[in-house]
């Protein structure tokens, strides 16, 4: 049986039994902020790496897959996305993914903890490459308290890109947080929101299905995506639209997208929502 | 940071420079046959796990994913597979999936470790719950010179189910292999090989995309899956077909199947071999 020494991050997923480490060659950040403690590591194969509160957050290698799937399905399923708004992403990187599209004429990114972009900006550079763009406004503030003050019908997507539904985050996976966002939706418009993993945890995308439905959208999927650092290596984002079915991908503006991806393509779009059959039973009315 | 203690069991990928762990309650099997070490561990969350040589092998709790799709994809694609051979397959979970295909006469299972097979009997009942089908052969024997002596065309699907290319394993990665299989399957046949993390081992889903093609298949296609206990979390498989194209599902016979499946779907068939762009490019010939 290997041992881990000291060369090594580890993150334990107690409920689950199961952890996932990382081989680090040195600690870069470790601090506490107001919100959280935030770490990052150079590791040997994955570049850096961001863990806040114990729980792994971003590395460079493999981030990719994430922002990709949190944003060009629900911009490329919109028929003209013009204003989004992020809660939470931090990162930037979720933000550089939406900017990459002309389409859209104004971002808000509304993250609680100024020291997650701050950090961003030092150790993931790439991520934060488009943050001076002047379609983006950075807020450094409460997410939920920002969305039930949007103006009505103001926003066409709404990005939720939060950390997992314990702490500071939880409200973020609420009825009346939905509801807010579906206030300051335009008809049309979609929330998406990372929803855990498809195996270790069915009963929180059951349950956000559930509230995403009680708060008044017309419908409500789940997508999926390999995602190596998060608990089992197999995440979701789950979307709701007000007032429509989540239809109607925009093919030929993802064929002449003016940008490259590494993981999301049309066929990748509609092969994420497929789901494995033991979900679909588990997320049937 | 987390620190794992005796009560968990890692596997270190030293080369991608990642770990996974799982919790165990109590180690129920060490033992060194003539092939290699096995292990078995009741775990707390996943129910009981094997490990050969130190590679995490099976887990009660999620290898219906597994073995699901490395069987399905193949059965329902060929038109009528009656004559089915596994090599490698010790803990028979691909055997019984293959024998809830009524259309299937015949599964010889060549297993090289028979310790394999009578551990899984004891610790893995459920997957060997079909073992005593008048259908099937267990052979314990070497599963390349079992392919040399096959008769030529009495083959319909070749189903490779082996530990990693290296070690006892490494000559079922070879075009050697390959060419033996192609020459005892019938036109329309097919090979599936576990094929490694599209995410780590792209170098290695390339040579064997290369090797195939080169031994005379006429058309050679990976498929992708979860899979949380092997490196990355994110797992594949390749297909390799004589004569024909890898096209034709039965989609009626997938809707229509007399036994229940957790994972694969008819529409998860089709999603599973949709390759992210990254991965389209480095098998692009």
């Amino acid at each position: 049986m290997s041992t881990l020494d000291a060369n090594w991050f580890t993150e334990i997923h107690a409920d689950a039994g199961s952890a996932f480490s990382l081989r680090i060659r040195k600690k870069l950040v470790d601090e506490q902020t107001p919100y959280q403690r935030i770490e990052v590591f150079e590791t040997t194969d994955f570049g850096n790496f961001m863990v806040i509160d114990g729980c792994t957050m971003v590395s460079a290698r493999e981030n990719f897959i994430y922002h990709e799937m949190m944003t060009h399905p629900v911009l490329y399923t919109h028929a003209a996305p013009k204003n989004v708004v992020i809660v939470g992403g931090g990162d930037c990187g979720t933000l550089r993914e939406v900017l990459r599209h002309p389409e859209v004429e104004s971002v808000v990114q509304v993250e609680i903890d100024e020291r997650v972009t701050r950090l961003a900006e030092q150790y993931f550079p790439e991520l934060c490459e488009l943050n001076d763009d002047s379609r983006a406004t950075l807020i450094f503030g409460d997410g939920i308290q920002w969305m039930k003050d949007a103006a009505r019908e103001s926003l066409d997507v709404v990005i939720i890109d939060s950390t997992d539904p314990i702490g500071p985050a939880e409200g973020l996976f609420s009825q009346p947080f939905y509801e807010d966002c579906l206030r300051a939706l335009r008809p049309g418009g979609m929330i998406v929101q990372q929803s855990e993993s498809p195996l270790l945890h069915p009963h929180i995308l059951r349950a956000m299905h559930s509230a995403m439905r009680s708060a008044g959208y017309a419908d409500v999927k789940t997508l999926q995506f390999p995602q190596m650092i998060y608990p089992s290596g197999w995440w979701s984002a789950t979307i709701a639209r007000k007032g429509e079915k989540i239809a109607g991908l925009r093919e030929a503006g993802v064929v002449a997208k003016p940008f490259e991806t590494r993981y999301y393509t049309a066929d990748i779009h509609r092969a994420a929502f497929v789901l494995p059959a033991f979900l679909q039973q588990a997320l049937a009315q």
